[in-house]
């Protein structure tokens, strides 16, 4: 290395996770040299019309795209590889690592988006060492989380190693068996850790976080109770609980039917890569469930948030073509809100009571536990590593906070930390930690048109809450008006019938023309944008008027060639000018 | 009485507040009085777009308007009284009874509807029994709640005493020293409570609620703690704990602004009537406040939900006039979101932070406490009244079964209580209670410009969520186009230049007119409603190509009066028909 090692400095630049839980992307850089770790996306929030997928702004990527020699996968959650395949589009990727069912749900995505092509996926081994450029040597680290084969990794780099825990939780009685690995976690902290980088979903949880095996008697015991079909939902990516719920199937002799594209995928996958062990008759096909009797059989499903579109929801809503609720039914909920969801899922139970399901939902049941590590559990981080700087990441802005308070309780001081936000350029040394610079951090909305862009979400605001009265008006080039002026009224709150609002914006139309017609022409030449400007004033007047409320008002004028003729009229013609295209 | 005692019948129909949390509206009907209970407002949820209340309908009180005797109203809270000023645009109530606090702020909403003609406002105290037509005696059962001056109601029936709770939690040790009128709800359990109907609220929630006393240390705390300005806010209506709040401020030696209409008018009238005693100096008008020190400053404010609009909102984005947030604020939140204003509020508490505010929030802080009884609470409720029939209300569907299991597991039998929905009509007599009918009981939307009808809010969602295209076409009556066609996309996601749909659009009805002018012609009549559905086909197959998503089409089809001429033209000329209004 051209630089002494007390000057050389690696940047830590976040594009996404911060001050959000979602779309966790962070780029590593060393001279000219780029790592990634992780690019998922995040789903919309309040106010995002039409929006399905938000993503982070990559313009840093797209501007130094030559410098990326690869990506670090820590685990195959959306929010940790659902953004890749979108970046492909703009730039290749020449590898990307990670384990075996984050590489096999990635490579479906990438298929799919036509771009499997741009990069290379290689599947890693828990303690893999894996080299990109010249400047970082990656150590992936079993740890635990809510799905199957995930990882926290160590990164070396020419000034130390940096530990990026991924999504953790310490599990000490994993469902399939695979340990955290704390014995590298421990010999790295033995070592010298120069920095690590931590999980902080839970922060503001004191405690420990239960093993993801604590649920298991209570939902036994819910399968144990039921007396009829079951109808059980988790988060599709939740393997573990996903493979707990088969177990429970075969074990009260029920056969299962799956529901769920992305339940599907998952189970599929993690079938194939032995996350999850059943025979395959356990499964039976949606369309042969009715010959099995109610006590038999089990639905697994997507709709856990009470997605509008999952089967779930239509199922509560009485909507699905193939299951309808019956007495007796026992929907499980084997997963909490995500905030924002709340009342999305609370009606969704109150439509499947109301349907005659018994429905086993709520935090005293016992039967979902997070996935992510809490206060106690990121102490235990810490105690392990012993790190020199500290960045709390995958956390809103007072998650952080919380974390980082709970470093500063063990002792690591505030100078050698630093709460960050997407876009912050951490400038990280074997003496330093510190902010340097910002890089563009915004977001990109889609739908399925494309990028939506700020302004079109302005516009889908104001017409969802006000609604848009239209008028077409046709005027000729003498300044009469050719027809009648059609109105139409969208999303408008008004009591007023629409002959009255035809005949009011008729007489408006009529009195603007003629009123001020002479003042936009000269020498025959109409000023056509003024003649609109006018109009337009006059027809915000009568909405502001006769509407309680607000509308917005979209004018469309025609202008109309007139041929003069000898005519009778009043008005004195002019020569024609043409203003038609 | 005309009817035999086994066969008199009293009927019970809530019109609102059932499977909801809101707009609380109780219907008690005999023979041919009616008398109401309450009569409260909701706020919208998530895809209502532009409205601002939430009303039930009220079709079956305008059609039996000449039976209402009168009104009884437990408390002042919103969702009890709020709906009022609307209702009595629609028809009179003779007579309303309430504590002194409820008729205080409700005579401000009825003096600003302009309907304070419309009935008859008479304050109730403790004890107090009101007539109510020939069948119906109230009596005023003093219950403690979140808001000062509450009640529970016995209503003496010619079938029995029907107790209502309204909203209540017991709470040993209140603010004002009020205390629940227990002695009167255990004499009616021991003379016999035919049916009790009963709050819902925290029937999901186990044990007790804690006395809104419980705060005050650890408020104390947080005062004791805070270095510079203290920002204080919780629910406008919460009068204890705003007299909590006062009271430290005095105690710690610091003056008061009080932001938020709502606040300044509930603390106005909180002061007038004695609940809430402190000098007068104690409060500052917010220009003044820069003249006291930090430390002596607290501020009072709306805002603790989130709302985009309130004073604490606005201070958190930076857009408030006079308060911007420097380090050293204290921000306490001594409320909890409601399910649906989560992501509002951790929002608003992530940019405090971020502006350098400590903000004191979450459960753990011990400075909110519901003012609702717990699983426990409502089975003291029980035990004191050992009523005969159940109604749970005031509650979400499965509130109300949880609140059904907690008295069957005190021994109440199914058969003696019904799990209702809005508008359903329980029949109770001496010896049975059941469901015998429905009236109408949907929701009327109110936006600034009135009823917001369910076709707007359908049209307000489509348009949020694909955007419109808008398209004004002239046509000749000869077929010809008499202008260039004018487009405007609004909230329409489009990589496509508006130039270029300018010329797709024009050739497109171009083509359509060219191909197919002749089918809409016959003896030199148009037929325009054909042309113009004929144009918008092609219209919507051209945006369903050219978008990936999707997006509404307008055609607004203006049709041109052409004088015959002799021309060139190809096409063979019709003679002219007025098309012209």
């Amino acid at each position: 290395m051209s630089q002494s090692a007390t000057t050389a400095a690696l940047k830590i630049i976040p594009l996404g996770g911060l001050h959000e839980i979602g779309k966790n992307t962070c780029v590593f850089e060393f001279q000219d040299e780029i790592i990634l770790l992780d690019a998922g996306l995040a789903f919309p929030t309040d106010g995002m019309h039409g929006v399905t997928i938000v993503l982070p702004d990559m313009t840093y990527l797209r501007q130094n795209r030559h410098k990326i020699k690869g990506m670090i996968v820590t685990h195959g959650h959306e929010d940790h590889i659902g953004g890749i395949a979108f970046h492909l589009k703009q730039f290749d990727i020449p590898v990307i690592y990670g384990p075996r069912l984050a590489m096999a749900l990635l490579q479906g995505k990438l298929e799919e988006a036509g771009v499997a092509d741009r990069t290379e996926l290689r599947t890693v081994q828990p303690r893999e060492m894996v080299r990109l450029g010249k400047n970082f040597l990656v150590e992936y680290i079993r740890n635990t989380h809510s799905i199957a084969d995930s990882f926290s990794v160590a990164i070396h780099t020419p000034i130390g190693v940096i530990i990026h825990t991924g999504d953790f939780k310490f599990d000490f009685t994993p469902v399939d068996g695979e340990c955290f690995d704390l014995q590298r976690l421990a010999e790295h902290g033995e070592k010298g850790v120069l920095c690590l980088i931590s999980d902080s979903t839970n922060s503001e949880v004191p405690g420990h976080t239960p093993s993801e095996r604590s649920v298991f008697p209570n939902l036994d015991r819910a399968f144990s109770q039921a007396e009829g079909r079951i109808i059980f939902t988790t988060f599709a990516s939740s393997v573990h609980r996903l493979s707990m719920a088969l177990e429970l199937a075969q074990k009260h002799g029920r056969v299962v039917s799956v529901l769920g594209r992305s339940m599907l995928n998952v189970i599929a996958h993690a079938r194939q890569l032995g996350y999850i062990r059943c025979p395959d008759d356990l499964f039976v096909p949606l369309h042969m469930m009715h010959k099995y009797p109610d006590h038999q059989v089990m639905y697994l499903t997507t709709g856990s948030q009470g997605e509008p579109l999952s089967a779930l929801t239509r199922i509560s809503k009485g909507e699905h073509n193939k299951i309808k609720i019956r007495p007796g039914d026992t929907v499980i909920l084997s997963a909490h809100p995500i905030p924002g969801n709340t009342i999305a899922v609370v009606n969704m139970i109150d439509r499947l009571m109301m349907q005659g399901a018994k429905v086993i939902y709520g935090r005293e049941q016992g039967i979902h536990v997070s996935g992510h590590a809490c206060q106690e559990d990121q102490k235990l981080m810490l105690a392990l590593t012993k790190p020199k700087f500290f960045l709390p990441v995958h956390g809103e802005h007072r998650m952080l906070v919380k974390h980082a308070q709970t470093a500063q309780s063990m002792g690591i001081p505030p100078e050698n930390m630093v709460i960050i936000d997407n876009g912050d350029v951490v400038e990280l040394t074997r003496d330093s930690i510190r902010v340097i610079d910002k890089v563009p951090a915004g977001i990109e909305l889609l739908d399925r048109g494309g990028i939506v862009k700020a302004h079109v979400l302005q516009e889908r605001q104001q017409l969802a809450e006000e609604g848009i009265i239209t008028v077409a008006v046709a005027v000729g080039t003498d300044g009469s008006l050719k027809a009648t002026p059609e109105v139409h009224l969208r999303g408008v709150v008004t009591a007023i019938e629409p002959q009255a609002w035809q005949a009011w914006v008729h007489a408006t139309v009529e009195t603007a023309l003629s009123d001020r017609w002479s003042e936009y022409t000269r020498n025959g030449e109409v000023d056509w944008a003024g003649v609109k400007a006018h109009i337009e004033r006059e027809l915000v007047r009568l909405v502001r008027r006769e509407l309680q409320g607000n509308a917005s008002v979209l004018l469309l004028l025609q202008p109309i060639e007139v041929t003069p003729t000898v005519t009778t009229g009043i008005r004195r013609r002019r020569s024609t000018t043409s203003v038609v295209g």
